[in-house]
């Protein structure tokens, strides 16, 4: 679901960071809605994502019931798969629920 | 009195950063209420704080007599018993008393 | 329970501002405690408040269940029978509650 | 949908503002998510609105079609609708949309 | 140019604001390309201005020379025109040039 | 001591702000020190305020025993008395002491 | 030494706002330097101030000695007699000497 | 394009950072301008960047059509290549776009 | 002066960070006030500062003489005395003076 | 022509800074001024700087031509000749200029 094109500096070791403060979901217990920011710094490989596909990727979430800390992994994961970067990071800052935020950080390759 | 879940990514080495602005307890020296952002940083292992009785968990201090430098300790061990992270670290951020504000940060292991 | 002192300038009309951060009650629902920044503004009659015993008086609710918009009228009632002042106002900001963040302002004279 | 309390105030004029950061619909047009965040300031009349329902009233519009413009409009008749106050404004401040950043803002009576 | 929908609440009187950060006109003098931020705030009559058309309407000016002082006044010209709002107004924020930052405000009717 | 000099546009009506930190006196009850920033505006008469007289006038409190009330009515009768504004206002920002701040503001004529 | 262009839209009553954050001159008692932001704010008749020439205009004062009251009614003299506004207002906020910042405003026409 | 003076301090090891808030380029795809700010950082080798033509280089981008990873490492492959650096690094923080923020950062040598 | 309690944690490796606004003393050269927030972060060993002593402490320098980098060392010195942490630093904001704005910094042990 | 004192803490390492927001001289190609915030941090060795001469010293550049990497390179040198401190560095942040905002940074000894 989240496409990629081309690197044209695949030689190149970069970074793109790439910062959605619009992402919802649901919570799996309550199911009321959760919101996040979510900010994503990866080094290319090949290929660069493509943000308009990125982004329906994110949206795809909305009636989804999901933890915070499983659903930051679970786009890790995604992420990774789809555009197979040198190394990816993600972080999620998600709002306040009785009285607490929670943000959830995840790294590729696990450190 | 912590609650835990499963984590379902225990191979991942991520971090989860929790923080709670409405903690309060009681000075135990003039019986005042003092007021603190507590602030978890964890590598989760197996489990994940459950944060509703993470929270309930901060309340019931609201009228414990503690000195800022052992509650914080006392917290983070209690954290540390329940929920066995790969390291976790905390700090309290104290209001302004006499003038003075104060903040202490504690880490386990310990450094 | 809130104490005065002799204003020495009882014929100039000035205004004092108090800012208490550190307000704490009790949800009467919940029973959960709520936080919240009182500000009151005052312009002094022949009286002035005492600030320990205003303090005093607010930490009084540290366990008493009240709805925010209705504790707010009370501190203000309580506030004027004691120090008598020309015009009187009192803001309270609570904290986030659901996701929803309230505040609650009233005047003495009623405007 | 919004339910309401009484006020045990309800000869004082005083003011209580809401502030709700999470609100979402969807875009008629796009069939994309919008978002906003919508501030409500009412004097009440003879009743108070009880917050839980409102943010449940906030929520039924997660996969509703609404313009900017419109959906203020009816957030505004419907709370005045359901607690008759003796004033009431409403905010909203929508997020970036083609670089554009939309703010609708509503009042009763509508002056 | 800029396209109009129409106003569901024709008879309320209500606002709405508009910020767009992506000005950018050409300076008549130098050529050297100006950036402004231009806020526009309306109280509707019968037409809502629609957004899409009126971002392509601001990116018109890309490589158009015009004054600062100008620029604004006749946008709110066109903006008047086309949406026949009960009141328009304007502000052009500019960026510094030779050390000086520059803001032009206009308003419809000229008061 | 606080000395003047001539205003040489005793014919303009405007304004004159002053802004000075650094204020210290100390607190008749206990003998702390107490701490305010100290902001005047003023409309000149026939005569402006010199500041390093009026930076030295404002030392001069350092181990003066005041309450915050007291004190900055009494520098504003001073100021008056001094250089014979038209109009003159005066705020002091007292820091915070057992949770709660204070500001003092009056007005010369009093309102 | 202030130049002035046309306005093209001399019948419409509108604001230019223009700061300049790097204003120099010198203090007439110690000879060292002041510095200080000028916002001047102006309502334009038949003319507008041409930006260049009001910068070189600021720049000659780099080393003059002038009071912080006196030299801003002075600018605000000879903008007037540039230009001839309908209305116009000048700001000057100078740094801090001896921790006290000081803030001159004036408008034409005097109030 | 980018011209260059000599540095007079060659032999040491010191750093330029440069920041042009004022970057414009246009979407490939769908013809609508980006905007973006542009951060140079470089440790000067015997050339310093002259800034004048600096900022016409970057004007020159206006109507160029460029995707965001690749015009960031065509800036640095063409700024190394005017001044020959021992060091250099470049951020380009573009606008919103589809509510995604995205900024590049590349480096030289490439690490 | 600086008295000390127990530590009960004192195996573990933690830190306390302190903050003092409201340090004034007077300048050896000019009599006159001297204004500086200090900051102290240390590691306890077996001890712990006891916070209304370290506040007294302070205060004790209200008229005393001392140039900023000589009092910054001072206290680092009498607080490792008083404590012996196994680390300690101290920061020392002062406010401006002569249009410079000065910070002292040392640590124990030195590095 | 910066003076010295001595350091009567020779043998601890410790670090001082200085701000100075107010420096300005003159651009060598166009003849107009230049202002930039100068921020030196030092660790003593034998001597410290003596602030008012440093004062001074800033401002004999007020009237000199220079270019902005090559007057911080200069200063650098001439703090270092004056205290001979262990280790020193320094930032100029310069005003805008066309848009570009540019900041020299060196150290001594040179990295």
């Amino acid at each position: 679901m989240i496409e990629v094109v081309d690197n044209q500096y695949p030689e190149k070791v970069y970074t793109v960071n790439i910062e959605f403060p619009e992402f919802t979901c649901v919570c799996p217990k309550t199911g009321l809605p959760d919101f996040a920011t979510i900010k994503i710094e990866y080094v290319p490989g090949k290929k660069l994502v493509e943000l308009k596909s990125l982004k329906l990727y994110f949206i795809s979430y909305r009636n989804v019931g999901a933890f915070h800390e499983h659903v930051i992994n679970k786009i890790l994961d995604d992420f990774v798969a789809a555009c197979q970067p040198r190394r990816a990071s993600i972080v999620g800052e998600f709002g306040v629920r009785g009285g607490i935020r929670t943000t959830v950080s995840a790294a590729y390759p696990s450190k």
